[in-house]
């Protein structure tokens, strides 16, 4: 057994660096993103798909408490059933071993949580081989997004949260000593302690499309602030997170903690429980990523705990002029079809000036624009084996059904297309369509449609652009905004309007770095400042509530 | 004009002790609490009453939008009319007014806004007299009180509030230059810049005991985060806060600042405004103290907001064993006997073995201990001229039917006196009503009796008095709890327990701490671990939702 100050010990320089990380914000990540065999092992992709292979068409064991039964129904967008089954959750059951785990929890005190929590993140780190194969083939993702944005990625984003937190739970020592004068009489002196509890048991309700990346904050922010955690995977994307719980499981047990601090609580789309389960009395936090209709419900319903949300929204770009116009229809391209368009921080409406802009000080009509965007993104995709790599599939037959529907909102300006893959013959993948609209078409583009849909949307100039941009956050939300201009007012007013609206802004994106990509320890992944969500990965915020401080005070021995 | 850069130059030592004292937990306090002519100018508190007397019988200007017209009908509990009265209230202007303001705000930045509320605070210091009187003509808190609570102690608590949010707001850099490798190709640079943006407009809900210390950490709390703070105080306690709100603004005026960033919004009794005000769209953020029952309405209705709530419950002590009896019964004593019982934290509930106690090795029986309790507060406050500088007055007509209604409740074991106070002929000063009751009597001691109300409850054993305080404190909330042991197990086991219920425990106190006195800086006051309070003075989580931050994030310069 190593004990959870064992583990402290052993982290204690990677949880030092990653505090001042949170705090410079500059790039950092200890998980490295490339799948490379110098890194994880000449065998460790091989392992990893083998391990992913084992688990399909059989009964994912969790020795945890159990209504008896098993369900579990997910189908890889790639074309396959999983036929994987996970036990049927007894919540009775699982809250009440949930609360008795929680006394022992906080005994190991904010460092010792934070080692565990350290070294399920380095276990998950190992195995991010077999997590990728179990993302890509519940979520669509492609392989390499898969591994990055289901591994690394999300691991980074885990420890953000467990840095995050262990950096709250340590803000006051955890024990002082008071000394008040009292003029020429002796001082009042009292011994003080500051214990860290919890707030009870916690919920992440997981989604679809990124299982890992968007639970992991929500787990371990719980976890490492002494709550039990029941995770209550999407039933498209249950597998990334068995395997997570899985390995909680496996650490806490060895660190001579009890397992049940983390536990599943797989549902089916047929027998949902999440409603259920968040209106439990027991449940104190929630956590959840997915439709801005069910986060607005359990923000209006789950009255009893904390919620926070990560919803939807409508994401803008505002084209005003550029010195690139290749290397902004690129990056643009790119943003738009990477995993077809199915992330919250996907750009759905571009604006564009109906005069056009000036680009590398030239004119670019306003066709020319959607010209160089649509074919930009075209382009981009023609080699359909490396345009798989990139859209991945699509996940659920609500987009697909939404993206076929979605033709008949504007002008098409770029089809989109079922591509075949070379080695799924059943995998739903579809470049995306890119609309054309005008202003006053609002009701069309001012409404949330998750997916590889974009429209390019004719405006009168930047000003309507901004305002129209700003309004939308406003009132539909939104986790990103972008910005094409070469004018250092323009800038400067946009910068303003976005953060009035409280949306993150990346301006004049045209190399490497995309808007709908968000890099923990440097980038807050929303603001919580418009309707798209209620918090923010990661920050104070996201920690502060999870815990109480409760002292104890005794007169000094004299 | 000073900038609130300037100011914040001027008050940044101070911050940095703030900030260092936060988190050591030690005595600590920039505002001297003795009322010392040295300290506080000879003149100080001759000018502090007469500033107070100027304002009776007058209307209070205070140049704010307003709807016309003037409402308040304050009274002194110790027996006299104040006469003052204040703007009435237009909600919609002052919501305007307040949204029109913040922009500014958010653009002096973290240090500004911390620069200008510490200021406002140094001023506050300055007016601590004036304050005093007005806090004890509201609240009837006696001078000594009313002085050290409403003016030093209370300007402690919003110190903290602006020092926790400065922590928070600047727990990361405001820019940063991100640097991501790229093997062999150059790296991604980007300059990203994270603004703290405002949640919204924050409404101060302040109570009638305390309208300062309650009132200024969330008033402290929403204002150093970039929100403008709408002032709502208690219809009995209008003046204390009505004095702050001017301080205030006349600080943000003088630092070129919009004044509208507070407001007053003054009621009355029979039209009560703060339902309404509560639940308007445009207010984000609530801070409450006051009774369980509008704490509670508010937590359930004013769903657009976060809302901090300090409420109510049932203080409990357990008597195990004491080596200092005579210690023990003075220091319950004094406790009983503070603004006649009329804290939030003071104890209401006794709980002594039915076969009474070791006492400095001896043993003492139930009826002893009683009696020990009991005597000693008699002579505590036998000297009239005395007890009333230490009871002050009741401060509402309800607390003193309460009062009367009591004395059916249980066996007197100490009637409560009217006294009469030497200098206010009408004062509505009495002694504590001090009761025994059996276990079995939970409906009556187990309600909260807010008043000077206590109730000595014969108990199996030390065992059943801790499961019976903790099961109160878990149903019925509590802020403090107090024990007497000399037994370490006993101590140890009553620490564990409190703690899993969330309350603040005090052990043994004989001497100069008093389990109703809580100090900024060093200790926390309630833990929104039970129903008492959602939230606790004061932490990160008290802060670190009151703002955002909105990132932007650009290509660096090659």
């Amino acid at each position: 057994m190593t004990t959870p100050q064992e583990l402290f010990e052993r982290h204690r320089a990677t949880l030092d660096q990653a505090v001042a990380a949170s705090r410079q914000r500059g790039y950092w990540s200890p998980f490295a993103e490339m799948p490379s065999p110098r890194v994880y092992g000449e065998t460790a992709a091989a392992d990893g798909e083998t391990a992913f292979k084992a688990r399909l068409n059989k009964l994912f064991h969790l020795d945890q408490p159990a209504a008896g039964g098993f369900i579990g129904a997910e189908r890889s967008p790639f074309g396959f059933d999983l036929g994987v089954t996970y036990p049927k959750p007894d919540l009775d059951a699982l809250l009440a071993a949930a609360k008795t785990a929680m006394p022992g929890w906080r005994k190991a005190g904010p460092d010792g949580r934070a080692g565990v929590c350290v070294e399920i993140l380095t276990r998950l780190n190992a195995r991010s081989f077999e997590i990728a194969n179990a993302v890509q083939h519940t979520t669509g993702q492609a392989f390499m997004m898969a591994f990055q944005a289901g591994g690394p990625h999300a691991q980074d984003r885990g420890l953000e949260a467990v840095t995050y937190g262990w950096k709250a739970m340590t803000d006051q020592v955890p024990s002082a000593r008071w000394e008040k004068p009292q003029g020429k009489n002796p001082p009042l002196v009292m011994d003080k302690v500051f214990e860290v509890v919890p707030r009870g048991v916690a919920v992440m309700i997981g989604c679809a499309t990124f299982p890992t990346w968007n639970g992991y904050p929500g787990l371990f922010a719980s976890l490492v602030t002494g709550n039990a955690v029941i995770v209550k995977p999407h039933p498209a994307a249950i597998l990334p997170l068995a395997i997570t719980v899985e390995i909680c499981r496996a650490v806490l047990g060895e660190a001579g903690l009890d397992p049940n601090l983390v536990t599943l609580a797989a549902d089916s789309a047929d027998a949902p429980i999440a409603k259920d389960l968040a209106t439990r009395p027991e449940v104190a936090l929630i956590d959840f990523t997915g439709s801005s209709e069910f986060g607005n419900w359990l923000e209006q319903n789950a009255r009893q705990a904390q919620v926070f949300t990560e919803k939807a929204g409508v994401n803008t770009v505002v084209i005003d002029s550029t010195d690139d116009p290749k290397g902004m229809a690129r990056n643009l391209a790119f943003s738009l079809s990477l995993y077809s368009g199915q992330m919250c921080t996907t750009p759905q409406v571009i604006f564009v000036p109906k005069d056009g802009i000036r680009a590398g000080g030239e004119p670019l009509s306003f066709d020319q624009v959607v010209q160089a965007i649509a074919g930009a993104t075209d382009k981009f995709l023609s080699d359909a084996e490396r345009a798989v790599e990139v859209l991945g599939a699509i996940q659920s037959d609500a987009t697909l059904k939404r993206l076929q529907d979605a033709h008949g909102l504007g002008a098409v300006a770029l089809a989109s297309r079922k591509l075949d893959h070379p080695k799924f013959a059943d995998a739903r993948v579809h470049t995306p369509l890119i609309l054309v609209l005008d202003a006053k078409d609002e009701e069309a583009y001012g409404q949330e449609l998750f997916g590889p849909i974009s429209m390019i949307v004719k405006v009168d100039g930047t000003e309507d652009a901004l305002a129209r941009a700003t309004t939308l956050a406003r009132g539909k939300g939104a986790l990103t905004a972008a910005l094409y201009s070469t004018d250092r007012n323009t800038i400067a007013a946009a910068q303003d309007a976005f953060t009035e609206a409280g949306v993150a802004l990346s301006v004049n994106l045209t190399g490497g770095v995309f808007v709908n990509q968000s890099a923990a320890f440097s980038d807050f992944h929303g603001t919580g400042a418009n309707p798209a969500c209620n918090a923010a990965l990661c920050d104070l915020a996201f920690v502060a509530g999870r815990f109480r401080v409760v002292q104890t005070r005794v007169p000094a021995a004299a």
